[in-house]
């Protein structure tokens, strides 16, 4: 008998489903998924598969190892927005490596996520200090889309009527190409201009401006005067800033910007071939309600306690739909949390430190570099510099390689470098003998350095001030702040969180083990070619296996979200059109049912976006929908839609859709939220996909990390091809791999499961999903079902008719789930007044059996509140959660007893219940009183 | 500004340590510690040093890196007790690589335990279950100590007078050896016998006899019959069996047996060079009070609820002193841990497989072997082949090493292979080619192999059947249950545990870092010396340090307990007398304060005690020492004394004490237990001392992993060295090394601390000790200040007034600190009704103020007992400590409010309380009822 990883990863064991197969009256998984998927779209059993047989997770983690080995980790000194840093042991140990931090979802049921978020506050803290702006959101995807949102920030704040964006000559070259694929789409004008040499004139026309501060090329200087002349005529001024270097020098904020982004990478997050780290932006005042993305608040529990949660989320894409100003949804979390506890670690003190140490580093090697008669091209810089070798630069580069060192070749006659936190003297050494040749001294000393910031340019202001910044400075501190963050969340490590379209699956610890390996972790994302040749290989091979289980030719990893691959895809069919006489194709269908995301990427892609009815049964209604492609023949460009849909169900007439909108050449988008319902038994490619983007950090294990990171790959047929983010064309993301250093979890789910396996977890999970729904039809109505009755592998719960009869909320009843040891299901989404529930395939019977009793039982204090048993207003329902002190604190007056409300059922008395940290939060204060820093201590006596 | 690792290892910084000293009215730290420590024995500060330089945590993990690298992982299948194994990765993750499991401490307090106390009784239920006993411990130190400490049972509980031990021809060799060193101190003489040659004869008279099952050459047999004839003449059959075999092999149980010992390595523990490892002993009904080490049952808490405890802990020898019938002490709690959660995760049915598969493997490779000619020695084997191969034994050794598998060579005729779990095909072809050269076949095939186990020696009997081993087996049902069991407990995650003698500090991430390592997680202990460079320059290194700071000449890193450094220490005693005409020395002299363990130690390396009385500072009494000595100027082997005391104070008469044992011919041996209040301000080779252990876990930063691992290296003058445990001689744990693979941990901070950080972490210590005590004297009187009414690293708080006072116990307080969050510090030792504190250098001013906060605020609430106020039976310190659910649930009885009882300080309320899982332990009922395996779930209904 050999052990299958399959039978880890899933939850249920034969006998398990044997039992729940009777309670659904199908012979096998096979029937039961045979009755739900339509027969025209199912991929014959036996299908040919280039997915190799699957690994143990010993043979797994053996190949892991071979091709980290072929990575060859050296000291990255090219910069341009990556840094070697120190991420501090005992935040990797216990944060990285955690899985009370890493099988976290994002915060929106807040009340049960305090631990990270009172970390993303600290994140929002730490990043308007640092900027000395007024308000910063709970991170970006990265510093390239972070210019972006600002450009596009910048377009809807602005007064200014003007369709242009001043660029800075001396950006970063991806951010320069990012900005300009993203402008062209939505119709902006770019104008680069080099600040330095052509300052904006007076008659300036546009509605903003980008600067990079300090210049890629290192320059530090002054760019008030530039932020001035824009915001002189209506313009928003948008900083890219380096976190690190704002220790030394003036901030944005103090410049006068009115947006600063950049990224926190340097913050103690591996560089990891490029990412995922997190982005930032900040605003000054006036400008909150225009920031994308998730914005951390302080509000207040039903005790009048601070609390935090979600602040302005009506500002967000899946309200908004198309009238969103983003579609960014998921954030870096995770890393947003590593790089918060770094200055929580370090403090003000010690990164100001690490910043003066970089910077004499760097000032140590250019002393040495002039003493040999090489100028820096720059005189104020902070970390990098630049120097002329003319006809000499890629010698000068290879030479400095052969030592295990990599510095930037800018042109045939330019290099540049820079320092970090790891820069060691041995380092220097190198760069000088590269340079110098047999010219470089021979050791370094320790001598007095130039300065290379004037005193104009130096930061007069504190920063880092709040208590959080003083307090956890020794390891056994940080450990026990880390531990005590951690132990007010609920994460999937004490019980299921059946979110449906969120796909909270095991993030296995053999997946896992791969990411803090050196290799993988220590690689800059402009490293040569021969050096990441393990990492390209994974790619190639991970790329490989998911056009397989698609159907589609070619796969695109770059993408670092799913709204990211969204936009990609649209992107990729507006090239295609466009390429193709079809500029006028600008028309995106999509159904009401939709995840708003679907409409924001569309307007992003610069597409208008015309909704098709759903019929009652949450289908697309297929003569609307014929009708809608009829009325847009000429200018269709695509259709979006989720399958199975996002009712969770497997709709019939998918092929019938499909073809007609490829009929009126137009385009079919498959959003593959719902993949896990698929995979194995059917292939987007097959039904009439032309592109798909996936979910790896939903269908493929990656961790959704507290709300971050996610990838999300960009699938498509060979026609879409060059459109896609490869080979340097058509970029979504900072760096060309997006988030490279996560791609070996979903490697090794695939390579451990095998197609066998992945079959077999579709099975598992649309089981789950049905023995749910079964078990509690009778509860609660299920809407949506397809045919037999049956769903995929969500099932939506219809608790209006509740509501109606008892005047019990959904919301009362998420929170009152809290008090019996679960996480909510997804609220409301897509349909208001509902729950929609996934298991997933990782949840045993045992757990399924434990979220169905708790739903009974709550279905019977409803009534029991329909009855007037209880009052509306004071009853185990209204006031969920319960938090410990609540029940415990002076006398008890509701109606229900102290055990009810805490103990509903007796296995929590002795089973390690879960406590909420807080009581219900109220919304609306944290809207209406907008606090998105670190509250003062006092606030919490 | 360089980032100092001793900034973030000690907890306090300059302005908190200026705060302190102000409190005690010292200038600065060197000042405060040169008032305690005796100006006479105090190493100047600018004393020569071989330690190099600290280094970083980057560089401290690159030169471990660099050392790993130069240990070459190959496959060994030389078995011998330690086979390869896979450590499932969530139990890697979530346990030996989660604080909350490794810096726990033992089980004291049993109320803060339950989740590591639940994790051994399931340990202790797999080894009953697989072995067919009755009772098992909670581990021993590995398999060679257990089969000695097994002997030592045996003459202790048989009927026989003899003083001879039968030892089985076919055990393992390093076990002979051990045997022999530790049966000659205590004057047994050893009997070797082939038991299929020479079965023992009717008329034998032996106390007992030891049996290897299978037999270190792989046989499988039938023992009954040489156990009967033992048992028949009154001696105890004494089995080492190996566990996995055991799941298809009658058990020793089935078998007659007595006594089963053995290892849980291959249950899921990496190799480590050798250890640590969890070793086991079990025991037929009867024989339970005779067990050894620690034992966990079940017993019940105020409620009546099932509650685990260590059971039966007056055989212990802390308590026993010299009659104890055993010296260990430290157990192997973190690795048992581990093997049973390898059990609980495979379950029955795994193991199982796991076994047959192991088994097939060897059948394959010796049927392969019998077609190319060569015929295994013995039909019946489990796992372990053994072959003739005339003059060829070393060439085939090195064949196979040539190609990475590592065989055992038995003589220069013989070699022999063991299979595991992790041996593949690949490895399968490596033997045979070793073998077989040509005629090896190219490929394995799969077809049916030889069944190398008769059906007469096929197990019948089921095993690992409670629930626990049938329930956790997906990853996720198996995350969850860590978690569970984790968030039961009170580790060094959450806050202080000032537990005086134990040196609860920091472990810190980056020291951890290595351990998990595969260069250092998967070598075999007898490796070739080529493989395993890396290993022994990192033990040369340790060993020269550990030398250099405590004034010794040489170390031996094997003892794998402090209890064993003892034993090592005072056996290099014995031998140095008798090599040099001092036959008749057998008198240990040991002060009245001292710990029992030492005793028990000086009785197994054959001394006896004499002790000597302490005056009523705590200190030696000079004049009683003097008068001992001279009393037995001509039988005196050696004095054992603590320093700094074991109550806690540093004795100014050190030197006077050692000059008088000298005078007489007395060697010195100084138990390093309370090195920490020493550390680079004095070295015990400088003040009078032969010999000494040190405990890594303790001074060394070696976590305490609820019991274990520990490392209890033996220091000596060079005179000691020949008897010391070095190069295979005067062995003290079956690994030549001990437990090398924890080693990278101190090996770790001492290079990331320096010579300099060592003196600060003391001087923090010291500095936190006289805090507290300073601070809580008004409160408590502290007993047995020294100088200046100075403590060292701890200070003992005397409760005994306020018991007399108020009748509330030690046992009250200790409890009631659980409510405030803590764990309380040692109880009742050195002295009985008193509380020993050790806060160490890691906590910082904000804890021990918090400490200091709850002590004074229970110091109230007993002064409110004793007046009255509330009755003597019931109030917050008698019902302590107080579940949520006690607060909740049902009528409120009690004279105090729910909110004292849980919240007695503000802080509580929202600080993130531990909850307790069980209200106070009846330790009495535990050891009148005594189960020792997991109950039945009705038990908990």
């Amino acid at each position: 008998m050999r052990e299958l990883f399959a039978d880890r990863h899933i939850g249920t064991d034969a006998a398990a489903q044997q039992q729940m197969l009777e309670a659904l009256g199908f012979p096998s998984v096979d029937a039961l998924v045979d009755a739900a998927i339509p027969a025209g779209i199912r991929l014959p059993a036996d299908a040919p598969t280039t997915l190799p047989t699957a690994a143990s997770e010993v043979e797994a983690l053996a190949e892991l190892r071979a091709l980290a080995s072929r990575n060859r980790v050296t000291r990255p000194m090219i910069g341009l927005g990556y840094f070697g840093t120190v991420t501090p042991a005992v935040i990797q140990r216990n944060v990285l490596e955690n899985p009370s931090w890493y099988t976290a979802y994002t915060p929106y049921q807040p009340e049960i996520s305090q631990g990270r978020l009172e970390a993303l506050i600290n994140f929002q803290t730490m990043v308007t200090d640092l900027t000395g702006l007024a308000t910063a959101n709970a991170s970006m995807l990265d510093e390239g889309t972070a210019v972006v949102e600002g450009m596009l920030l910048a377009r809807r704040a602005s007064g200014s009527s003007s369709n242009v964006f001043l660029v800075d000559a001396d950006a970063l070259p991806r951010t320069k190409e990012l900005l300009r694929h993203r402008a062209e789409a939505v119709g902006i004008t770019l104008h680069e201009t080099a600040y330095d040499v052509s300052p904006p004139p007076a008659d300036l026309d546009v509605f903003g401006a980008f600067i990079q501060y300090p210049g890629a090329s290192g320059r530090v200087w002054n760019p008030s005067e530039v932020i001035s002349a824009v915001q002189a005529q209506g313009g928003i001024a948008v900083v890219a800033a380096d976190l690190l270097a704002l220790a030394l020098i003036t901030s944005p904020g103090e410049l006068g910007a009115d947006v600063a982004v950049g990224t926190t990478q340097r913050f103690g997050v591996p560089l990891g071939f490029g990412g995922p780290h997190a982005g930032y932006m900040a605003v000054r005042a006036g400008l909150e309600r225009q920031l994308p993305g998730r914005l951390v608040g302080v509000s207040q529990d039903a005790n009048g306690y601070p609390a935090y949660r979600l602040s302005l989320q009506t500002r967000e894409q899946h309200i908004r739909r198309e009238k969103a100003t983003s579609n960014i949804c998921t954030a870096q979390v995770l890393l947003a949390v590593m790089a918060s506890m770094y200055a929580v670690y370090h403090g003000a003190r010690g990164v100001k430190a690490i910043a003066h140490n970089v910077n004499r580093m760097a000032n140590l090697i250019a002393d040495a570099l002039r003493e040999g008669g090489a100028e820096p091209v720059h005189a104020q810089f902070f970390d990098t510099v630049q120097l002329r070798v003319p006809g000499r630069a890629a010698e000068v580069v290879a030479a400095a390689s052969a030592e295990q060192v990599l510095l930037r070749q800018v042109d045939a006659d330019t290099v540049q470098f820079s320092t970090d936190e790891t820069t060691t003297a041995a380092d220097a050494l190198v760069v000088l003998r590269a340079v110098l040749g047999d010219a470089a001294p021979a050791e370094l000393g320790f001598k007095p350095v130039s300065r290379s910031i004037d005193p104009e340019h130096m930061r007069q202001t504190e920063y880092l001030t709040h208590p959080v910044f003083r307090t956890h400075h020794s390891e056994t501190g940080m450990m026990r702040y880390l531990k005590y963050l951690a132990d007010k969340d609920y994460a999937l490590d004490r019980g299921m969180i059946p979110l449906g379209s969120c796909t909270m699956k095991l993030n296995a610890a053999t997946e896992m083990a791969a990411v803090t390996w050196p290799e993988f972790a220590n690689l800059h994302p402009l490293a040569p070619e021969a050096d990441t040749a393990g990492y390209r290989e994974l790619i190639g091979q991970l790329s490989g296996w998911l056009a397989d289980v698609t159907g589609y030719d070619t796969v695109s990893l770059q993408p670092n979200a799913g709204s990211q691959g969204e936009l990609a895809g649209l992107l990729a069919i507006r090239g295609y059109h466009r390429a193709n006489g079809g500029e006028h194709r600008t028309v995106c269908l999509i159904p009401s049912s939709a995840h708003g995301t679907n409409a924001a990427s569309a307007v992003l892609a610069g597409m208008s976006v015309v909704v098709v009815a759903c019929d009652e049964l949450g289908n697309v209604d297929l003569a609307d929908l014929r009708a809608k492609v009829a009325e847009h023949a000429d200018d269709l460009a695509a259709l979006m839609v989720t399958y199975p849909s996002t009712h969770g169900v497997y709709e019939h007439d998918i092929r019938e859709i499909t073809d007609a909108v490829h009929a009126a050449g137009g385009q079919v988008y498959v959003d593959g939220a719902n993949l896990n319902a698929l995979l194995g038994y059917a292939r987007f490619g097959d039904f009439g996909g032309d592109v798909s983007h996936l979910n790896l950090h939903k269908t493929f294990c990656i961790p959704h990390g507290g709300g971050g990171p996610g990838v999300g790959p960009v699938a498509a047929k060979a026609h879409l091809t060059p459109y896609l983010p490869l080979d340097g064309r058509n970029p979504v993301s900072s760096a060309e791999y997006g988030s490279p250093s996560i791609l070996p979890i979903s490697w090794a789910y695939v390579r451990m499961m095998g197609a066998e396996g992945l079959r077999r977890a579709t099975g598992a999970a649309v089981l789950a999903a049905n023995y749910i729904a079964v078990k509690l039809r009778e509860h609660y109505p299920v809407l949506y079902a397809g045919e037999g009755g049956l769903v995929a592998h969500e099932c939506i719960l219809d608790l209006r008719p509740l509501r109606d009869a008892t005047g019990v909320t959904v919301d009362d009843v998420a929170k009152r789930l809290i008090d019996y040891g679960f996480h909510a299901p997804t609220m409301s989404f897509p349909v208001a007044g509902t729950l929609m529930v996934e298991p997933t395939e990782s949840e045993d019977l045992a757990e399924l059996d434990r979220f169905i009793e708790a739903m009974i039982a709550i279905k019977a204090e409803a009534d029991a509140v329909g009855a007037g048993t209880w009052p509306k207003d004071d009853n185990p329902l209204a006031n969920a959660p319960h938090t410990a002190e609540s029940v415990i604190a002076g006398e008890w007056e509701h109606p229900y007893a102290r055990e009810q409300a805490v103990y509903p059922v007796h296995s929590l008395v002795h089973g390690g219940k879960y406590w909420p940290p807080v009581r219900r939060i109220d919304q609306a204060y944290g809207d209406r009183n907008l606090v998105c820093a670190c509250p003062p201590l006092e606030a919490f006596a």
